[in-house]
């Protein structure tokens, strides 16, 4: 049976802190319905991923540094959460030009828990509704967006997420958002 | 020989998460000098201190929960940094209120690191000069303060400094700072 998301290449970008549950569980999904998907960083060391923030997991081994990524090499961005791993991405430049790009071209992109918070760097939340971990509501709201307390907000090409917990809600709803959004074969 | 800070009160208010050296070595700095000093938290079970934020230090209990803290109590307080930490205050109420409180008292209050995002939380930098980590430069920014990239920034009643590397810098402004501000015996 073909997957929903055959052929349908996706990104996601994250950095050392990422929360491991909300970088494997969604990538699983996503892979579930035949999407080719890549572990973008900040360089190609192994990241080192946590357990509710504060507890070392595991370790994964990036496919590509986003200094070297171009938005026309995906269909589809997704950025995890973890305190630490948005906190590292907003300051490295090439990250964050890369998630404005991504944004103002129109594909999709879903972001989780503290995964908004490279959207606020990146300047693109504003006059847009998007969830998050609650601890981002102030710097969303200040960045000029509307923050809501909901499972899945999804504003235009925008899929967002509040915690682990909405993760079963957020992987279908970027399954279906990303093959609602593929490009003609 | 006379500490400059005898019978001076303290609060350091922190959370799981906390960077262990900019909690533990301001600390000594003003013990050093005759300061009471009591460690504040959401709770008084301990928290988890971080190397780097995700290689867990030691453990600290907290002398109080700051629910049950009053300003009155206190001549100065301190926030330390580490990523998580800041970001798990920012969304108590008590602890919003407590450090909103402290600054609009005039009472001094050094932040250092990723401690100024509880200041962003509480709305206390609009119009205000601070240095913090850089990754909180924008949220700074969209919260009305101005960010700049000095080892300590003193802006009336609020001292800050933007990393470990900072310390001796930091504390020995909180030394100067909150001397002058003790209170007449």
């Amino acid at each position: 049976m073909a997957g929903q998301l055959d052929g349908v290449k996706i990104a996601f970008l994250a950095a050392d802190g990422v929360e491991q549950v909300e970088y494997v569980e969604p990538r699983q999904a996503l892979e579930g319905e035949g999407a080719t998907v890549h572990l973008l960083s900040l360089a190609t060391d192994p990241i080192q991923a946590m357990n509710a923030d504060v507890e070392p997991a595991d370790t994964f081994t990036p496919d590509a540094a986003v200094g070297g990524a171009q938005v026309a090499d995906y269909d589809a961005l997704v950025l995890p959460g973890g305190t630490v791993n948005p906190d590292k991405l907003r300051l490295d430049a090439d990250a964050v030009a890369f998630v404005r790009d991504f944004v103002t071209s129109g594909k999709p992109v879903g972001a989780i828990c503290h995964g908004p918070w490279t959207l606020v760097e990146a300047d693109v939340v504003r006059g847009r509704t998007i969830t998050s971990w609650p601890s981002l509501a102030t710097d969303i709201r200040n960045a000029g967006g509307t923050r809501v307390d909901e499972e899945v907000a999804v504003d235009g090409n925008l899929v967002t997420s509040r915690n682990p917990d909405d993760i079963p809600a957020f992987s279908a709803k970027l399954v279906e958002v990303f093959a609602g959004a593929r490009q003609p074969a």
